[in-house]
């Protein structure tokens, strides 16, 4: 009587599925495929067609290749009758999108349009939409839009609507016989059931969709580009449903392709990031998933819609439905570290950590944990890759302060874990200010689970529990609860979010509380940051824009 | 009919002797010796006396090892005529003081006070008197003091009066058997001449002396400790004489010990920063001389006695007889270098520079030099070991600023030579300011020598062309030349240091000149960091200091 859910969790190079019991959450089996054209983003595959510097494009086909590959895997694996099965959910990165054609292929999935790179699928980091999100950002601001509050006064290069921009204006033919600007979200979940639906997650975040006022008006698009007047009724029709609903049921084909038997319940797409936060139980207001790796995205839950300064959007129904879901984000955290590494860590620790056979992370943690909180002296501002919030401003740099001719390696490591512990205790701060509660913190991703003195100092700074997420596949996880709500509690599944986390979402027992003689210290050291956060980042002193000024003439001259 | 001089230049861990042409300053031989016991800074040589952290003492028995084996060595390698050598000038480290009983002897030389660490040579890094320092300042100050603005406000722990003030507290049964306390450049040309003078240049900077007002007077003295009241005329009698003059003739024990002709002229001793001036021809008013190493020490001549903010001391006669010589410095500079070097450059270019055979300075400024101004983006404040001028503070510390995930080690390294250009730059700015004129740049030193990129930097920050000092032994030749002044003219020398400077200095044909495109990016930089400099350095923005006691009380809990 055991019923299982399928999650498909589309990252940057790979795909994976697991099958998950829909009683206990418990992983049944589970499987990795990697995308045989990766990132694309130096030339189209089989071609010389060479991409600028800026783009960076997928094949769809390694989609489809993930379910017919992984999800078979995945099943077997697990061992699982496949009649148990009820329900899919996917999730993706976003704003990953791509132009579609009436009959649901991506246009390079043609021959016709296969050599031209804007038919192809943009992946959340392609940067070359610049030129149009700063022209969306001033116009936006010239007519006082108010969306722009919703997503901490800017719209992003990585977003839905720049990123069709830049398709008209360089490929107006690719952008005439574009039937649908889809999320790959939804794009897939279109292959598996037939019907074109979006998801209220990527709408709102990437597409400026809002659950009242749906998308801006005509005459804004007319502003941006008279084309783009009906770009709404034209291209991006399909009706937007909340995350957690049910988009329809797995066809005949597709279930053949992958193994499964025709008319499971398939769930709306989501977006990686959000979708992680019911797996670890973050389905009421008041509690933060922080999703910790390269860089981090915090999804917050709460009842009320906001102004918050800097926050990457906030969306009804945005991670869970009826409440309003706020992301925020930090642009580099284990990237700072990995900067240090490759690039300031000397020769004699590189040394002992090959003699002891342990990476060099964990020989500067392990050296950086004998510290006391303030021991080193040492101060910086975590903004190697600027600052998303609260700041939104790519323009800012790293800062590091307090160095002596006894500084160590190890003390700089903890000196940036400490900085970015810092960044989210403004992020924290920033939406306590507005009135948005921030009760609990839970975390997920490469980083809580690599390193435990980076989670204690997160508990210190914030002075809160943190809770671990349990699976290592959180976001596949939080899709293949949303597959078991979208089976529903008659196919064995759940009516709702809520009811699936309390008995599939995993947090560790183990959590990091905060160490009252660390929380005084680090009290002060976070005064001090924020003075020199203000100083630098709101237009006190604004000296790292300036050298960036600086440096860009210096090296166009080069 | 040619003549020679003996310049004898005793340093931190070795004392080195050479002969030169009076003529044409040409180096004829040289020798060097490394002090046996070098610096004491662990226990008491032959002994289980161990010594406090911050002591540094050495054995005045070097001093003499050094006379007796270095210069016969170096007249030997010469092969010049002895009857053919006129003059000796000796030049050390200081405030390198001692305390001497009345038959010249150190008390250390003494059986019955060997195991007394307080009848030692305190080296000039002695820092064991930051109290007496401290307690200094403080009634210099409230006693409102004129003296303290002729030393940019502060007495340093490394200066005579607290040295021998931390010997009355700690050892008072050695400061009453102390009949004099000297400096060791004064012990040295006492030993040689039998007589007991005292030069200019230590007594100005090192012993409060000013050439008008003498010492302190008693009140302030017996204000410090009652039992100081009669340190001057009790303990350091002995006329102080310009520099340049003639302390005496050199004796028959020490002419058979060093196999030189007794009689010839020693000329008074000298401080190995302020003896190099004229041997790069600093012995006009408004030439400076900048002696680069681990830190750095300006020399700067001028026509009058100004208020400076920060420098380390004005002295009339303290360099050329006749001027005032300023002293100013930056307090670390090759040591910032090093401290990268040594914590922050990855494995990868240490393994580029082992397969090409080249050291990792020569890689780093090979790749540096491929920068342009301003292309890193970066900007150091050079702090770190505080800034000794112009703000005169030991609390300060490093800051970096501008870092990205592109930032590449070399960019570092850059930027933190450019910091130290920056630095002299607000020096020389500050002297201006002041009314002191700076109109021309030398530098000596082992910087000079090693980094091009550093002294085109250096020009190109201050505008100013910069001349090198061709002789790898500065201090020596100007020590042999202040030999040749105390012979003087019937004898083959001269009868002033500008004269013997017109022959005997040298100075590379090559300069260092600023490239005028460079010169306008460094300005802009340059506001930026003298905007930094008074924000962090002048109370604005007091976080470093803060940031110290929390390390302070961090350190103390663990």
């Amino acid at each position: 009587m055991r019923k299982y859910s399928i999650g498909i969790d589309y990252g940057t190079q790979s795909g994976r599925a697991v099958v998950i019991d829909v009683l206990s959450g418990e992983q049944m089996g589970e499987a990795v495929i990697n995308y045989p054209d990766c990132v694309i983003d130096e030339r189209l595959p089989g071609t010389d067609i060479l991409l600028d510097h800026d783009w960076a494009l997928q094949n769809p086909d390694d989609y489809l290749h993930v379910l017919k590959s992984a999800v078979p895997c995945a099943v077997s694996a697990s061992g699982v009758n496949v009649d148990d099965i009820i329900g899919i959910g996917v999730d993706f990165t976003s704003c990953t999108m791509m132009p579609v054609s009436h009959d649901g292929r991506v246009l390079c999935q043609l021959d016709q349009y296969k050599d031209q790179p804007h038919a192809w699928v943009k992946l959340w980091k392609h940067h070359a939409a610049q030129d149009e999100a700063d022209r969306l950002n001033e116009i936006a601001l010239n007519r006082n839009e108010s969306f722009l509050n919703r997503y901490g006064g800017k719209i992003s290069s990585e977003w839905l609507i720049p990123k069709i921009w830049q398709i008209l204006n360089e490929a107006p033919e690719i952008y005439e016989r574009t039937d649908y600007f889809m999320e790959a979200a939804d794009w897939v979940t279109m292959q598996l059931t037939g019907n074109l639906v979006r998801n209220s997650c990527t709408a709102g975040y990437k597409a400026i969709w809002h659950k009242q006022d749906g998308h801006p008006d005509k005459e804004f698009f007319k502003a941006l580009d008279c084309r783009l007047e009906n770009l709404v009724e034209d291209k991006l029709h399909g009706e937007v449903i909340p995350i957690g609903s049910k988009a329809g049921t797995l066809n005949e084909s597709m279930a053949i392709m992958m193994g499964l038997r025709p008319g499971i319940s398939v769930s709306v797409g989501n977006v990686d990031a959000h979708v992680a936060a019911p797996a670890v139980n973050v389905v009421n207001p008041g509690k933060m998933l922080m999703i910790m790796g390269t860089s981090t995205c915090d999804i917050l839950l709460a009842e009320e819609e906001k102004t918050v300064d800097g926050m990457c959007g906030v969306v009804e129904d945005g991670a869970v439905a009826g409440y309003y879901a706020y992301e925020a984000g930090q642009s580099a955290v284990g990237d700072i570290f990995e900067w240090f590494v490759v690039n300031c860590v000397p020769e004699s620790y590189i040394n002992e950590a090959s003699d002891r056979g342990i990476g060099i992370h964990q020989l500067l943690e392990e050296k950086a944990s004998r510290l006391e909180p303030g021991e080193s002296g040492l101060l910086a501002l975590d903004w190697w890759n600027g600052n998303r919030s609260t700041l939104v401003d790519t323009n800012l740099t790293g800062m590091f302060l307090g160095m002596t001719l006894l500084t160590k390696p190890e003390e700089m490591y903890r000196a940036l874990i400490e900085a970015t512990a810092f960044g989210k205790r403004m992020i924290i701060e920033t939406f306590r200010e507005a009135g948005v509660p921030v009760n609990e913190l839970y975390a997920c991703g490469g980083l809580p689970e690599k390193n435990k003195m980076l989670m204690q100092i997160y508990s210190d700074v914030t002075n809160m529990e943190i809770k671990i997420s349990e699976s290592k596949q959180t976001p596949a996880l939080g899709s293949a609860m949303f597959g078991a709500v979208a089976a529903g509690k008659e196919a064995g599944g759940y009516d709702s979010i809520v009811e699936a986390a309390k008995n599939m979402a995993k947090v560790k027992e183990e959590s990091f509380n905060p160490i009252s003689r660390n929380v005084e210290v680090y009290e002060h050291l976070y005064l001090e940051y924020k003075r020199l956060y203000e100083y630098f980042g709101k237009g006190e002193n604004d000296v790292m824009k300036r050298l960036k000024s600086i440096k860009a003439k210096a090296s166009r001259e080069v």
